[in-house]
């Protein structure tokens, strides 16, 4: 259909590429630069008036101009007359203030999905969001797919399935999660209860569930500075697991977290393309699965007004 | 008024200090920094519950920084009950984008007003933007000040005034501006009036009005990479100026700006600052105005109903 158009933001080019190819058409001609004074300059030099257009962003690292990019464009498109503005969010930053966990702190994903609608947008295609609850801050549809079924696919692949593993959610709200990629590997699961038994004293990780003499599988929707991960895999080698692999969804890796994941416990991560991995965090534990067929198979289904979710069954062998 | 608060965010804050310290409060406790991805974090750290809070952040390089600090401030203070969200903007960024000037552009100007009340802003004080018609961009009450007088003062002082000066303005956009600065120097005016003989031949710097023998005073809303002011005062030598000296509101002075006045035929540039000049834009050529006094004026009489204009007429000798 010519009236469907994908435009790619610069935040994550390569799996833009890979999305177009899933979908069968080509990028867009756009270009976003910035001016002199760091002011976003957009070119869109194709027309596309009447157009269903799919802009890929991932408002990862540096999200502050990563968020603007996408607004400015979405301003753009809306006064090219675009009939639909479609945001496809691999990874949705600033998902992690999605309540007041304090007084006085603000929801910045409730004002990310105000700012999207503000410009412009009309829908919203994602893959695990923080909290699921953040489909409920958009007044617009919003499409929401899953990793853990191609991260599934992974693991039965490298013949990580059945009962001599155990798939371990880092904390009680990754749990739905973890049983996921559970079934689908048909092994049990266990969950870290992390506590902290006075002030001022270090948490301790408990494990609940049985892990000994087991490959351990932990899974998380993110991993950010490798804290939690690292320290997990560690209390599972003294609970007697015989050897730890890692998965999420979004690496956002950032500060201290590929050195911590270097000198870990961790024999193996695996993440998904949903930000681009650069050069300077590549290292041999972390291999990549890509989401892009994923998305560009949901943008198919979602313009032709098909169901998107019955796609997670597809994946999983 | 204990009702009245000032919150500083992290573009300027020693013109915050001298709001504050105009108005005679103290600045309110809030901390705005980065998590370790990137992400905007912000402590408010005293109640604000029923306040009138003046929040002051001038949107400068970094732009999308700075705009995301403003917008996820003001969401916090909303959910935390401020009564009211006054933003205090010295500097409006992305303002020269106000129009569609190409086909397929962006209007960011509106973009930045349609967030800043969607986030929450229930007035905006600003300082001469780059098109007054950004006025009609909000829907919330908009008090619109100028630096003009204050930039006035600053050449009386130095014995610029009366018929041997006149004002120049650098193009035709910025005429009234210019008037208003001849009015109170007592002075005439005189334009550049730019012109491409042909495309791809360079610009030819006409000027309308009598340079010979006066001493220039060119005046501008901002100055960015100082091309057209540079370029502007050399053809004020070339038709006789005895002196070129120049001034602005909003020195953004990115990229080459400071080498070129630094050797250029300008003699001095009296800038305000409501812009933050860092170490290493610093300049002998340069000289600053504060507007603290001005902004500072200007909330006293917005928290007390009175009207802010005639201000001016009281900043001028
Ligand atoms: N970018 C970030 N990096 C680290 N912590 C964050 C970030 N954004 C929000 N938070 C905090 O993380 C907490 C929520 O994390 P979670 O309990 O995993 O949902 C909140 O208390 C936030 O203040
Ligand atoms: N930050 C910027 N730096 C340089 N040019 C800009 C910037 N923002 C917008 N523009 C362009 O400047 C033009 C408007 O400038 P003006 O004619 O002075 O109002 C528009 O054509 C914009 O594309």
């Amino acid at each position: 259909d010519p009236k469907l158009k994908i435009f790619s933001l610069n935040s994550n080019k390569p799996l833009a590429q890979k999305i177009a190819d899933a979908v069968g058409v080509e990028l867009g001609k756009s270009e976003v630069r910035k001016f002199s004074d760091g002011e976003i300059q957009i070119n869109i030099e194709q027309s596309i008036r009447g157009s269903h257009v799919y802009l890929i962003q991932s408002t990862s690292n540096p999200v502050n101009d990563h968020l603007m990019e996408l607004l400015i464009m979405i301003d753009a498109l809306k006064r090219a007359s675009a009939q639909t503005i479609n945001i496809v969010m691999p990874y949705y930053g600033y998902a992690r203030q999605d309540r007041k966990a304090r007084s006085r702190e603000p929801i910045t994903s409730k004002l990310v999905a105000d700012m999207l609608e503000t410009a412009g947008a009309t829908r919203l295609l994602t893959l695990d969001l923080h909290a699921a609850q953040i489909q409920g801050f958009f007044d617009i549809p919003v499409d929401h797919l899953m990793a853990a079924p191609l991260l599934a696919n992974y693991f039965i692949d490298h013949g990580y399935e059945g009962d001599d593993v155990v798939v371990v959610s880092p904390d009680h709200g990754g749990v739905t999660r973890a049983r996921k990629l559970a079934e689908n590997l048909k092994s049990p699961i266990a969950i870290i209860d992390k506590r902290r038994p006075k002030a001022n004293v270090a948490e301790v990780m408990n494990i609940i569930g049985e892990v000994k003499g087991k490959k351990c599988v932990i899974i998380d929707d993110m991993i950010d500075t490798a804290g939690t991960i690292t320290l997990a895999a560690e209390a599972l080698k003294e609970k007697g697991a015989t050897e730890v692999v890692a998965c999420c969804t979004h690496p956002v890796l950032s500060g201290p977290a590929i050195d911590r994941i270097n000198n870990s416990a961790i024999e193996k991560l695996i993440i998904t393309d949903s930000i681009l991995l650069p050069e300077e965090k590549k290292s041999d534990k972390i291999e990549t699965v890509s989401v892009g067929e994923l998305m560009g198979d949901a943008i198919k289904r979602i313009h032709e007004n098909k169901p998107v979710s019955p796609l997670f069954e597809k994946k999983r062998k």
